[in-house]
């Protein structure tokens, strides 16, 4: 099928455009290089140069055979939206075309309020250009675990059936987010929620975890075409900053108790799980909720793991527990369903202290272009 | 009390403006004029002209000898924003400043666009501004009952208590709304509860259902001081509309069943909620939420009551069943709660024939200026 990729510089976009393009799919991609212009504005540019997406396109296509379109523009301006719907025509739509970053989200009025309007105007564009231009075509949005926050009751898989004073209604299960970054995502399913109510859109909402990982298939052997990898505080998630910090001789930054309870997966699983989605997708008027984990481990579970596999390759790792910077509960319950994606048959990569090892492998090759300044900054929430 | 009006301008926000300066607090008005703005492109102004802001402030000085500051700009900038506040400082701020009609939040995408970003940046703006300038103020918000939708389960007033396998938490009420006007109040509302967790906000969310009526107290008297009265699809509230479909021998437009059943209240309690919640404000970390309206109808019952007003005064009024051009359902079962302003001392105006009679009246000494082609455009929601 004919699929555009929202967003598909980024650290899952590149892979993700790989991935169904060597699944057969037809593949366009889409992005206005925002994340580059941050990462360099803050100082926090990944351990590695990512060369263009044209450049990599033809790479790809040297490699591979296969096309991937390039359109580079800004997805919040109508114009460059419709007229990519209009050229592309997609079959389906992946949407990572969001500013990802909570940290950033959070370090001052400016960067808050480009999150919250470069978020909620490229959904509310894909929304209108969807009508537009492709009525039947299959949004598959990326959500975030984070819009449930970390509620005191189990967390189902987007919806809860209430009983209340003799009666039952279903709503989308409740959601509280612990940074402006994630609220923008309950505001997108919100408003992605209400038009498939009205105008019987078809869309998939993945509620995932963060992701680990650097390799996936497509790229193997194939340096040049791997994706981004921050380590830094504002991009870098926390397995992939831990691996970095390991390497460098920084000690393990967990914040507060570090009994924060997340669900995690490997970039090889949030591939499969798109494509998944895309091969099987939701039907008109149907908002379907899956959420995207395959493990849930605390950041103190996650430090002792890299200590671990630190050791097995000589490295001698240390932990320190700082003051936390965010505002968060570090001690709390969390139970959160994720049967839906095994249903369609996902089939999970665990995180093992050999998957550690070898991240620490590829990372220790690129050891001399650490910047330990971009790995702790203390961008606070308050 | 120092008070700021954002939205000074519009139906509410005037007679707020008055009335709190009537009650003695310092008032200050913000406006862009967006409404008359957007009345003017869409061919709907409103029944009788309207003085600017300036003008009916001079003029309040001139009867009441109470100053009303006036600031004219768009709260969209920051410039202007960080302006008022920095020169303001008020102890409170009463936020009215949302594109409030939900037929042109669905006209087209230039209008649902305008109806996002103008009222999520606001929003976001005066929670920038609240904690830049003066964090220990107090904001009451105009939410709207429509965020709850039509649920199969009692409406909570904002908070829902849920038990599930065994454990309990409390949350937001589900919102799931009928319009995206409606939903850009759950996007606020998500915006304010978060900021109100993270930085301790105070905040009153007045979740209000259709306002009808003309006069207040503040311009008994003196008809130059009135309020926008809209009766077009647009921006007229259903009351409002019906009553000049009356006088203009237009018949009352029920949308289909017309078994729609909202909560409603007339302009003078209104006031009355704002004024009180204002008096005993929300205490800081606290997002306070208050069903806003005093009596339910279905559309059919009120047409019914404006047929009756009309025959008190020798009006013959018919009343017709159009396809509705909206999506909604039009029977369901409706059980608001709304004790918690009845608790802070409201005392409801009842909507009765006589208070209808009274507003024919008004309405019939315009009678000439009623354009019937504003009545009725059939913007459509699908």
């Amino acid at each position: 099928m004919k699929v555009l990729i929202l967003g598909g510089d980024g650290y899952l976009g590149w892979p993700t455009a790989m991935h169904l393009s060597a699944a057969g799919h037809d593949v366009a991609v889409v992005d206005n290089y925002l994340r580059r212009s941050i990462s360099r504005d803050e100082d926090v540019e990944p351990l590695f140069e990512v060369p263009n997406l044209h450049w990599r396109s033809r790479r790809w296509e040297e490699l591979s055979g296969r096309h991937i379109g390039v359109h580079i523009g800004d997805l919040r301006r109508w114009d460059f939206v419709a007229e990519v719907f209009a050229e592309v025509r997609p079959d389906a739509i992946v949407h990572y075309a969001e500013q990802p970053s909570a940290p950033y989200s959070m370090l001052n009025r400016r960067a808050s309020m480009l999150t919250l309007s470069n978020n909620l105007e490229v959904t509310a564009n894909t929304i209108f250009a969807m009508r537009e231009f492709v009525p039947e075509a299959h949004l598959v949005k990326l959500g975030t675990m984070g819009e449930y926050g970390t509620p005191n009751i189990d967390i189902e898989e987007g919806w809860l059936d209430v009983e209340h004073n003799g009666r039952r209604e279903r709503f989308l299960y409740p959601r509280q987010a612990g940074s402006l970054y994630h609220t923008t995502k309950i505001m997108d399913t919100d408003l992605l929620w209400y038009y498939v109510r009205v105008w019987g859109l078809k869309v998939t909402d993945l509620m995932q975890g963060p992701v680990y990982g650097i390799d996936t298939d497509e790229c193997a052997g194939h340096d040049e075409l791997r994706t981004f990898f921050n380590y830094d505080e504002l991009f870098g998630t926390v397995v992939n900053r831990f691996v970095v910090q390991a390497v460098a001789g920084y000690p393990l930054t967990v914040y507060g108790k570090g009994g924060q309870t997340r669900g995690y997966l490997n970039i090889r699983d949030t591939l499969q799980c798109v494509r998944l989605s895309l091969e099987r997708p939701a039907t008109a008027g149907e908002l379907r909720i899956f959420n995207q984990f395959t493990e849930a481990f605390s950041v103190n579970q996650l430090a002792e793991m890299v200590r671990g596999a630190g050791a097995r390759v000589g490295l001698a790792v240390d932990v320190e527990h700082l003051e936390n910077p965010r505002k968060e509960l570090e001690e709390h319950y969390y139970n959160p369903v994720h049967t839906g994606l095994l249903e369609l048959g996902l089939e999970p990569h665990s995180l093992t202290e050999e998957v550690l090892a070898g991240m620490i492998e590829i990372v220790t090759r690129h050891r001399e272009t650490i910047d330990r300044h971009k790995i702790f900054r203390n961008s606070r929430w308050a």
